[in-house]
């Protein structure tokens, strides 16, 4: 399965969630599949890209379809996060940024 | 040295490239480092994020004030990596999306 997300004509919105994980497990590895498997039964939905390095920074952009889909999802995402009561022991920091992608290409050239 | 870029108050621009590596470096890192450098040197460079896995997948977001400063670095970086030929050689494939950011914010909650 690629782990590249679709590129589907813009405009969409792209979620750019930047964190540093905080040492041991604590349930995360559960919670992270459990909220990759909701993000996907979400309507409006695209794809999303996801990696971490060995020294626990990852990146995980999601794309959404246009703002009402990503604030459905933010609703369900925080909600799944309260019950788990897990964000203060999962991440030391992290940024959450919300952005509409304007254009988007594909490379290398000539593949 | 902190990983996570400035969160100044929107609106800005983030540059989103995710990309898988080639096997063997071919150069990268060197390439890799003086990008960097030379970003940091750009009017309007904010900051820039950036992990990737051991299977080799990265992603980087980089940071911009405007679209102006982001088209400037377009042209710097197409330069470099032309001189460099090695597009081709280091990616087996990569996307790269603009986007304007809307809305930021950090956590844990509390902290």
């Amino acid at each position: 399965m690629s782990r590249f997300a679709p590129l589907p004509a813009p405009p969409y919105y792209a979620v750019i969630f930047t964190a540093q994980r905080s040492d041991g497990d604590h349930g995360y590895d559960a919670m992270s599949a459990q909220m990759v498997e909701m993000a996907e039964q979400q309507p409006g939905y695209i794809g999303a890209e996801s990696t971490r390095d060995s020294a626990g920074l990852g990146i995980t952009v999601s794309y959404w379809k246009d703002e009402a889909s990503l604030v459905a999802w933010k609703d369900v995402a925080q909600h799944l996060l309260a019950q788990k009561l897990g964000k203060t022991r999962w991440y030391e920091h992290y940024t959450l940024r919300v952005a509409k992608v304007e254009r988007a290409y594909d490379g290398p050239e000539g593949r």
